[in-house]
């Protein structure tokens, strides 16, 4: 059977981390791309709404990956930057709609247990772990690409997991 | 000279209102096109984003729009509500991006000046000025069709004046 392939979405409105993961042919988890998209910071915010839904599509086109995995959007403080956020978040969740592909929400808790074992760890504990189970030979080129693999992660253990065990 | 044609968007998950106002020929505003898109409830946030970008897609292919007109977001009291809007909203900016047109962004009391001639104006007081400068025969089908031929008005009327005069 294939193996699962999961597109992980830091969505961002500045820069959008995008990553690829699935499992190796010994079941270990390996990551097949990792970037960071910035769309045009001179350019209207539609247009850069557009710039990051068609470069997401292209990153499905080239990976097909089964579904996508996106963090809960956590709720921030401050209603603009929610606003601007759910703008960026908006334009990715339609891109990997229009694919006809499925979205996993998983909540931030959910992901650093996946990466580190305990859901209260810190950012940089996420990084580092990301870096060694993926063994990656260089660190994701932003925090943004990090944290896209690290919700891809946590996604495709949860995938690769009976649902009759899972709960 | 072709007469501008606007294509107003009020988004929202639930409802999105569009509307398309233009001149006739004796300079006087006309709705060609008033509606409200209902993503289908019962999907995925995904799914329904992606319906909304496919909707205002068809619009502008049939309508032809020179331009989208949109409201500044308003600042939600609320963090949750600014999200959502906020993923609606990015669905449809990156929908008029994708057509290659412009996005106007009006203050809400540019709006309400441009139909009842002032920024205070109550909402109802903007609906009924809707209905009559557009001499629509019914009214619109909900009153996020009627913000949206609301917005498409003001940047009509926007529009029209030349640059030199306007500030």
């Amino acid at each position: 059977m294939k193996p699962d392939r999961v597109l992980g979405i830091d969505p961002g409105l500045v820069a959008t981390g995008v990553g690829i993961v699935t499992f190796d042919e010994h079941e270990r988890p390996r990551a097949l791309y990792s970037g960071t998209i910035r769309p045009p910071r001179g350019e209207t915010i539609a247009k850069r709404l557009y710039h990051l839904q068609i470069r997401i599509g292209e990153v499905i086109s080239e990976f097909q990956p089964d579904c996508v995995a996106v963090e809960e959007a956590f709720y921030h403080k401050n209603v603009k930057s929610a606003l601007t956020l759910g703008q960026a978040r908006g334009a990715a969740l339609a891109a990997a709609a229009a694919a006809d592909l499925d979205v996993m929400e998983l909540s931030p808790k959910t992901v650093k247990q996946a990466a580190v074992g305990t859901g209260g760890a810190a950012k940089e504990q996420v990084a580092a772990m990301v870096v060694a189970l993926l063994q990656l030979d260089n660190p994701p080129d932003s925090a943004d690409a990090c944290d896209a693999l690290a919700v891809a992660l946590a996604a495709l253990h949860r995938r690769a997991i009976p649902a009759q065990i899972r709960s």
